[in-house]
């Protein structure tokens, strides 16, 4: 059995025109309209297999092969198809359309698996219009309520239940995870390591411990003109303090830290005002749990000097964390295995950002692997993999699902 | 004639209690429906003193009462009742409230002036809901054209055509420069400088020079997680450096200049993704023009080395810029030769913002002219002025109107 090299890249490609950003990316922000026709475009690709088709009710989609032994459990694959605003083509929808290509090679080839198979495709990986981020793996897991995700509202105040509902999304499938054996995905690196040291595939043994913060920064408003510069406890002035800080947390740790403040509310946010309030989301990342002890503890002793150094006040307060995950020997030891077997070098990796594997990792056996980015650029319309590496990634996805399939 | 001070306190705490924010401050920002009713208010008590009424297409309202020789222009007095978004209850409100008083005061006595007398109140002067501010006062002077204050929008997308409808304000009535023979403002120092130097009035004999600029910091975009710290081009984290920079200018000329940073918009101002674009309104004010251009040298080098140092583009556009203004010296003599006579102490003064007042001067005869801030602080809840020095400043402006029109 062999990948189609065309059709996949094709195939990826035509996804990516819905929500072609006109610059090489693409902005198909979660429950949009556009993602709305990515949805339905994936229907018909599947309905063309003969797949059957659930819906649960966070939009998570369920395309299923089935098998031909009753006892068996599914082994299922798959991504997500939201991007950010700025994102390009590839992050999740290359995993989405792998998946589909392995199943229309198990069709084309008449393969049949003794274990169903099943392409899921997850709501709102992003977080970029909806947060919290994996939104709908971690509903399907169990780790946030659905009712939760359901209110959450974006930027215009629209909730997630109603931004389902005008893309006609959201079913009423109860999917549970006792169905399935074994989740993999393949996805692009976001970063330049698998370029830089010239590997085909990067296991991911495990993640970052990332903590997210939201910090509130309590200045004092007046006006902008008369107000004398010395008399002045501006909360915009010290955040941008803050924001400095943070970075220079990161950036002090090398390779293995990274800081980000990207989020930002101020009020009144009026020229003729300094600004009272500011809050800033920020977040801490290292692939070394007890440093990210030691960063955090950084971030609390400049927090102390802006506050006494502007006459300001900030609340630090934990907004969500992950990892670090261990991910599956067992699951990395075949991942390694079949990618020998097919001539692939590897090598392990750490993902710094969240997954929709991520999530699942802590509840089932699941795999995760990065096929290089070419550009070492991500969440931009420069994000750019080769026809070539996405075919070496679906390739061993083709090669491990017959395994554990049969 | 002898103002009522616990009617003009009172009067002024009544107009205050529309748009309470119950921590002592204001929030009416133009137009809204707060401001609708602070605006039905006034009618009504004009209305209790047969002033006859007119409302241009803008909004501006002209409470007249006639004078006893129809050659005469009118004595105009007035100042805007909107406020900021954390606002006080005298910035505008007062001076307002003290011409109200004046009217009533004539009333009383039935004394009749050879002139007619006008208190207006102008549209939009903070600019905080819709830009640009001195929005009524730079329409009715011709500054700018009524169709582009009409189309202009707030944070919402509401026009100031569709606000002014949506309170019923905006008129057909056409009031021109010419009908005026002098316009006079009493207004709160919205800095710390009378009560330092403990004088009852300050005389505005000219403004500080002021830049308004936008910068459009040009980023990229990417993934926060996985890309390298050395590897960033973050607008965000290059804004702040920006902000700090503009703060220094002003810092480092004492009290003869002042900058500001007060409005940030980021884009895509999410949790996962490097910011790629920032635009931040900053202005630049000083005493002395020369030193202006001094302060804009040194922005545009620190914008040279935060472009280099971040490698990212930065624009900046002019957009708006005011003063120095010159009083009139004639007004002034008038004002200070009024103080004396009623035994107030008073002292020249330069306002550092603008002001309904600082935009007329350009077009015809106007006096404005301060009362101390006790707290030394405005565009705050704190804002405060104590009876007697509301007093004051609205006894003045009784002697001056009287003194103007016969």
């Amino acid at each position: 059995m062999k990948i189609n090299k065309e059709r996949l890249w094709n195939t990826l490609m035509e996804l990516g025109r819905i929500g072609d950003s006109s610059d090489g990316g693409c902005r198909r922000l979660a429950l949009s309209q556009e993602e709305g026709q990515a949805r339905a475009l994936l229907r018909s690709w599947a309905a063309e297999l003969d797949l059957s088709c659930r819906e649960d009710q966070i939009g998570n989609l369920f395309f299923r092969r089935h098998g031909t032994d009753p006892e068996r459990r599914a082994i299922a694959f798959g991504s997500h198809i939201d991007t950010v605003h700025t994102g390009g083509k590839f992050d999740g929808a290359y995993g989405v359309i792998a998946g589909l290509e392995v199943m229309r090679v198990m069709v084309e080839e008449g393969e049949k698996t003794a274990a169903p198979l099943e392409l899921i495709i997850w709501t709102n990986e992003e977080g970029a219009r909806f947060s919290p981020m994996t939104m709908g793996a971690s509903v399907f897991v169990g780790d946030i309520d659905a009712k939760f995700a359901l209110s959450r509202t974006d930027s215009e105040g629209i909730t997630v239940a109603e931004a389902l509902e005008s893309i006609s999304a959201g079913g009423t499938d109860v999917v549970t995870l006792d169905e399935f054996d074994t989740f993999l995905e393949v996805h692009v690196e976001q970063g330049p390591l698998l370029v830089e040291t010239r590997q085909d595939i990067g296991i991911v043994t495990g993640s970052f411990k990332v903590h997210y913060y939201v910090a509130e920064i309590i200045g004092v408003p007046s006006h902008v003109g008369p107000t004398l510069m010395e008399q002045r406890h501006d909360a915009l002035v010290a955040a941008s303090e803050l924001i400095l800080a943070v970075e220079k947390i990161g950036l002090s740790r090398g390779r293995r830290g990274r800081s980000n403040a990207p989020h930002i509310e101020v009020y009144p946010n009026a020229r003729g005002v300094i600004p009272s309030t500011v809050r800033l989301s920020l977040d801490l990342r290292h692939a070394d749990e007890v440093e990210t002890e030691a960063m955090i503890s950084e971030l609390r002793s400049e927090i102390a000097q802006v506050e006494s150094a502007r006459g300001v006040k900030i609340k630090l307060d934990k907004y969500f964390e992950f990892g670090p995950i261990q991910s599956y020997d067992c699951v990395n030891d075949l991942i390694r295995q079949t990618a020998d077997e097919i001539s692939l070098s590897h090598r392990n990796i750490l993902t710094v950002a969240s997954h929709d594997s991520v999530v699942l990792m802590r509840h089932m056996r699941t795999g995760l692997f990065f096929i290089p980015s070419d550009t070492g650029i991500s969440h931009n319309p420069e994000e750019h993999s080769t026809p070539d590496q996405c075919l070496k990634g679906a390739e061993l996805l083709l090669n491990m699902v017959n395994k554990l399939a049969n």
